[in-house]
């Protein structure tokens, strides 16, 4: 059998890392690997926030094996003191001679002193190996460090012919069970749900994670933290006794300042917390001050957007929309009813949106099509 | 090597028939391949209505090698007399030893007929190797003689969202250069081309083949054949100076009895030919007759539908749509655009449309996706 090359440990800290997809929030998840002599001396991924990072995990689990070993890690080192100290000065204190790091930490801040910690005491470091595989681990992460917004990931349900519900607003079920359990592992994975208030009032959906159908090992453990709900509501619609109210976890009602008082304090005694923002100048909900705020307030990574078309239209008129996931079921709804995107002001070819499709496949008898909406003019 | 099995023959001899896809019309296609001693002696294919069948190519070229080998033919070889006489009297006389045959024909006035030939002279016949293979190689062919009616293949193209023009009708275009040739290729195939006067009134379209947009190595000679264009036109509004008109091959155009003579004569006067048919109920054209009229008259196997919301959604409603080529273009044209098929009447989850989807592939920048209505009750 060959022997392994450094790719394949770097591959393995990335499959660690993935273990805690659905439980780091609103850590990064990170993986990592010791090697000696061509053998794993231990492994260690971060599991949940206030836990060991992934580096005091395999450095535990190596005892005195580590010295002289080589560390993979998928995200640079923190040089930072968190509950168990930086992770750059537990490596070079269990005397590792090589530190292989996939990516820099991207908080431009703290970017590169872990690196150059280890680079003083000695420390052989190399960056970049897999960058791109560790960089799509923590799309979110990366984004709220890089440009203090969570990184926004757009689900719907749809026909064939691109509608997400009849006129009348029905729309149970219209993708079958297997596209549900992605569309709950996609909730859990988020730090928010993110919908709009006409959503709620239609469907009255919990916005939550239930452990029964999340299809994993860890469902508990992973259904314990529930994602925040936000709800945009310019009006102060949400009904009192909105499902989503009376849930596990909390529920965020967006609106504008200014808006009714006495609205306000029904909601807040049903239970939401109510961010009022400066309108954006159409009156209504500023979703880039939104996403800001989810970002600086809530460490915010990444947020799925469940709604429907006016939400889901204007937060791609205003760029806000990283990637689509589209569950596409194998059925016509017909031309009466409701369109995937309401995207006003679209009149002509020239106007039209364009995507980049990554990755189209099968998920039980529906298809996830999953896009991006191709860097255009944003308009906020 | 391993010595190739009889299913690879046969395999073989499919290969050959599609190599008559574009130019069979409206014979169907059909591949011959002549195995003495685990060895190829000859091989043939109908190429051209009109021209030798596929086993009589083969003969010819083996010879008196003929003598003593097995026979793999895709279709029952038939036992009419054309202009060279039955394939079966031909392979008797040539002295082949056995006939193994992919499909029996499907005409059930003249199904077994060849294959009772064949064992009467004393030649061994098989029936059965890949006929699910043979029989989706002439899905028209098979339909018309068992159901009196050709095989409907709706293409239409398409935004992400299930759009296929701006309100206004542009759609110029939505799809890229690789599905427009792969919608070339459709026409060449079909024996005629379908179309509403709604679509022609609008994009004036040719509906015909170009043998510069084919992409195929006898373009010259599959454009020479030009599908029949049909126009479904309930009240003659087929603008006289309809491009389609001036070009090469025949346009029929579809109205109901008692449509007005002034406005046929015109219709008549500038190339059309006009096929009046007793209304369907809604006074419209009856689509299920025309298309039984397509089929005993024109001797259509395949249709292709390039049509829009109406016609397409009309069709469906008839169950008279066996298949359906959606090309899916990376972009969004928004919720005013216009959509996929109009299904009147369709108001609750309950009425869905359910589909069956065969097939996704990338084509180009966009995406084919294949489909066929799920068994459904026809409304006429």
């Amino acid at each position: 059998m060959p022997r392994p090359i450094p790719a394949e440990w770097m591959a393995r800290a990335l499959e660690l890392a993935r273990r805690g997809l659905y439980t780091t929030d609103p850590n990064p998840r990170v993986g990592c690997v010791l090697v000696k002599k061509g053998r794993v001396v231990s492994e260690g991924w971060h599991e949940r926030a206030g836990e060991p990072h992934a580096e005091v995990h395999a450095l535990r689990a190596a005892g005195e094996a580590a010295r002289g070993a080589t560390a993979y890690v998928t995200l640079e080192p923190c040089s930072h003191h968190g509950r168990t100290g930086p992770c750059a000065v537990a490596l070079i204190e269990a005397g590792v001679k090589k530190v292989v790091v996939a990516m820099a930490d991207p908080n431009p801040r703290v970017a590169g002193n872990g690196i150059a910690m280890l680079r003083e005491a000695g420390i052989e470091v190399e960056v970049g190996l897999l960058e791109q595989e560790a960089r799509a681990i923590n799309p979110g992460f990366i984004q709220r460090m890089t440009q203090g917004r969570p990184f926004v990931r757009l689900k719907m349900a749809m026909s064939l012919d691109g509608r997400t519900a009849m006129r009348s607003g029905e729309s149970q079920w219209i993708t079958g069970p297997h596209a549900r359990g992605e569309v709950q592992r996609l909730r859990a994975r988020s730090s928010a749900v993110m919908t709009g208030v006409e959503s709620v009032i239609f469907d009255n959906s919990r916005l939550t994670v239930r452990a029964d159908q999340l299809g994993l090992a860890n469902a508990e453990a992973v259904a314990e933290r529930q994602p925040l709900r936000v709800v945009v509501d310019t009006r102060l619609r949400l009904p009192l006794a909105a499902a989503c109210l009376r849930e596990p976890g909390r529920t965020l009602v967006a609106t504008v300042s200014g808006c009714d008082a006495d609205k306000r304090r029904g909601l807040e005694a049903a239970g939401a917390e109510v961010l009022a923002l400066p309108p954006w100048e159409d009156g209504r909900v500023d979703l880039a001050a939104l996403l800001r705020h989810l970002a600086a307030h809530e460490q915010a990574n990444e947020v799925l957007l469940e709604t429907g078309a006016t939400l889901a239209g204007a937060m791609l008129d205003a760029a806000l929309v990283d990637e689509m996931q589209l569950f596409v079921a194998p059925t016509l709804l017909g031309g009466e009813a409701r369109p995937l995107f309401a995207l006003p002001g679209l009149e002509r070819m020239a106007q039209q949106r364009p995507l980049e499709i990554l990755d189209i496949r099968a998920i039980g008898r529906d298809w996830r099509i999953t896009a991006r909406p191709e860097p255009a003019l944003a308009t906020r």
